[in-house]
């Protein structure tokens, strides 16, 4: 049958697009920048949420909610983020609309003017620490461990559904500590969250790493950070940890008494991951039939398929596949039996290939003869037929493999386009041909970092966390260098 | 040990915010209007979610997200929408900061000004069907069973905690269907839905019934609610399911192909609960002790709670305690230990009471000797010993009982202020003296329910479906009525 994507090969960007859009996961709406989540997309942020929600309890933090508005005067508060932070936000100025006196519909009451803007949240560090004032007088109202699952908006004008979009859905977690060392503990507890998360149910690989100064969150000491590599050797960040030390707390005064009786700010963190993480998903896996889905986030692991000619058939495979239905679901796994009439086999199979199903099962007349089924695997479009009595197992045997396989695959692909470079000649060279992480010396400073990124596009990625100091010369500058940082084009 | 709440009988809405706060649910926040929900009321609507999202995907429905934003224009576009809908509602008409150049902090950039207006969403049917637009052709794309989790805002100028916030989270079903007769079957089905679970796990009863054309949502053909009643006598709204014809449909232009071929409008239907639940929940069982909430929605079901002298003892009792938690936990009940050395037992007895944990199991030396332990049930503050082998069934049944026990409570409270009247005076003489739900014939007007509004503040809270068909006349005009209504004032 005819593809309906786009290929890789031929145009990346279109391609990612056609996808999100053709396998029902989003779509642009009426609001510029601002999308929607179709049901099928929505499931797998649902899996997602149900896995990192799961995590976060785990490791102490329970969720709260905190207003979607912040007064405007809020963000003047702590001087380096207002200064770092785009500046580029949805803003509230009036509460009322009127029927239009000179026609129909409706206009903005200019009666009902704010007397201080609201902006619509673009993250939530101000707001809660101005909340945090009150739920902290002493030692022993500490640690607070909150998160928060929300939306947000950041007005941006160029966006892509699921990358960068206007709104977007999050989770922010928000802590509070009476020491920098444990702050600094939960920082890195979170980014090691994160990079279990990432690797582990996502299948993508990660480099853990800080950012440098430029890159830092606004009013962040710190920002751990997990970088993952896009199949169009583009760097894509897929979370961040953020250690505050005591600037939100001293900007919104916030102290505490400690056991020995002396008075303190408090030490913060923050940390998030977005529904940008489908984006990565996507582009990660994914190949010119469709999406690729880790069978942990899939919402639909397995399809049933029946082909038959008469109705008699029909029924008889219907039945049959009703069965296996049920034996699979009892081993928790989510199975979707497709007996629509209205659809031939053919069109289910691209059907499900498009969408990203990890195990498909077909099942036909013969098959019923011989107590047999038929088994696709998405992540390499291999087919087999095994015996019917042995498919649960051999359904658990094949989400098991996927889940690896795809995971193995980044990985070996990560490595392969992973270049370490010495010279600056070598680095473009690199970075047009090839693409991909590249690892190079760096003097240390954001101009060096700066003009690298007006000649190149390429950003430093992240200082990874597990490099080993090597002494050399920074690529640009030809200055000393202790290390050798990650940079890539990245999303 | 003083009482921390304003009791109900001196000022029953003191007490209520006393209650709210004081147990570490919600507070207001530096924006008017806007509540913080704390972690201990989020985990009560995170438990209510959980519940309700199970009932909505057991019923067919899937979630999806749709924009946080509206253009002004949308909301002209279905007439009754945008004339009986309120029009305080949160303006985006910026999209930009500046740098204030008179100073210190930000300024609205007067250069980003927005075209068109946009509305944060205090409901979302027009975005919504100008999407549902696309995704429906033909009978084939029909039904659509779309639930969506999402805050809304409502400029209310009058707010209390939970009850009426400018900003809430709700969750807000919309579903398209090729006929009438489906879509009001989807309508009745979800308010069935609603009274399950508001009776089922709230543990609170409630009325269903049809609002009249005053009440009705804009927009809608037939609103369905479920009424409940509070311990102060006021009324209630606890969820709705609204019919909305083809209205949205054609405002929007969204048509489908039938099986026959013949092109019509589709039909709509929307369905709502919101953080709301958690208002009514506090005020239907709640006493001047503080909370008391129904197991099946309590975050923390069991709190044990260690009584010694000695250090010695201490270590003992806490690990018998860490047993009983265990084998608790085994059984899906949820179970705190607070082993905490820096408050006294007293403080934290008072603690849960107020916090309205169902059960309390008390552990001291002679508990320890005798292989007893102190139980009490937080619904009837009844205490009694019980052998630490039985201890998981006894657990067990008082969950239950707690459970029947205070929708048992609520239900005699209701049936006991539920008055049925014939006149006008006993009308207003049972509104000022009982209060509660009063049953009286109606004579069908708005002007009558108008009337009887403005001169009593009662509402008709519903036409109750279970209500018989009766000759009367109505108490405040004379006229014929043909059955009894239910009225209230109400929140």
């Amino acid at each position: 049958m005819a593809k309906v994507l786009t290929s890789r090969a031929e145009n990346y960007s279109q391609w990612y697009n056609d996808l999100v859009v053709k396998a029902d996961l989003a779509e642009n709406s009426a609001v510029r920048g601002c999308m929607v989540i179709k049901p099928y997309g929505y499931a797998i942020w649902e899996k997602m949420q149900a896995v990192l929600d799961k995590m976060f309890k785990e490791t102490g933090h329970s969720n709260a909610y905190f207003p979607l508005f912040i007064p405007k005067s809020f963000f003047s508060k702590e001087a380096s983020h207002v200064e770092g932070f785009a500046k580029e936000c949805a803003i509230v100025t009036h509460y009322r609309l009127k029927n239009d006196p000179n026609g129909k519909g409706v206009i903005v009451d200019p009666d009902a003017k704010l007397e201080e803007e609201l902006i619509v949240r673009p993250t939530s560090e101000t707001i809660i620490w101005n909340t945090y004032k009150n739920w902290i007088q002493s030692y022993r109202d500490l640690p607070i461990l909150v998160n928060q699952w929300a939306n947000v908006v950041r007005w941006e004008m160029r966006t892509r559904l699921f990358l960068r979009t206007a709104e977007f859905l999050w989770q922010e977690g928000h802590t509070a500590h009476a020491t920098s060392q444990e702050a600094i503990e939960e920082t890195t507890k979170m980014i090691n969250v994160y990079a279990d998360f990432v690797e582990n149910w996502m299948g993508v690989p990660v480099v853990i790493g800080t950012k440098t100064e430029n890159e830092r969150f606004a009013g962040a000491i710190e920002t751990f950070c997990v970088e993952a590599l896009m199949q169009d050797g583009k760097a894509l960040q897929a979370g961040t940890s953020h250690f505050l030390g005591q600037n939100f707390a001293k900007a919104f005064d916030v102290k505490f008494t400690s056991k020995e009786g002396k008075l303190d700010y408090v030490w913060a963190t923050s940390w998030g991951v977005s529904t940008r993480l489908i984006g990565a998903l996507i582009m990660a896996h994914s190949d010119d039939n469709g999406l690729v889905l880790p069978p942990q986030l899939a919402p639909i692991q397995v399809v049933i398929i029946p082909i038959y000619k008469t109705d008699e058939e029909f029924e008889k495979i219907k039945s049959k596949a009703k069965e296996i239905q049920t034996s699979l679901q009892k081993h928790n796994i989510s199975v979707k039996l497709d007996d629509r009439d209205t659809q031939k086999p053919g069109w289910k199979f691209a059907e499900y290939e498009l969408k990203g199903v990890p195990v498909r099962i077909a099942i036909g007349p013969r098959d019923l003869e011989n107590g047999s089924v038929e088994i696709a695997r998405r992540d390499t479009l291999e087919k087999a037929t095994y015996s019917e009595n042995t498919i649960v197992e051999t359904v658990k045997f094949l989400l098991e493999d996927i889940q690896t396989n795809i995971y193995n695959k980044a990985k070996q692909f990560r490595s392969d386009k992973t270049t370490s470079v010495d010279t600056y000649d070598d680095f473009k060279k690199v970075l047009d041909e090839k693409g991909g992480f590249i690892l190079a010396h760096w003097d240390g400073t954001s101009e060096t970092e700066e003009k690298i990124k007006e000649e190149t596009k390429a950003t430093i990625r992240c200082i990874p966390l597990n490099s080993q100091p090597e002494d050399g010369i920074c690529v640009y500058s030809g200055k000393p260098s202790k290390r050798k940082v990650l940079f890539a084009r990245a999303y």
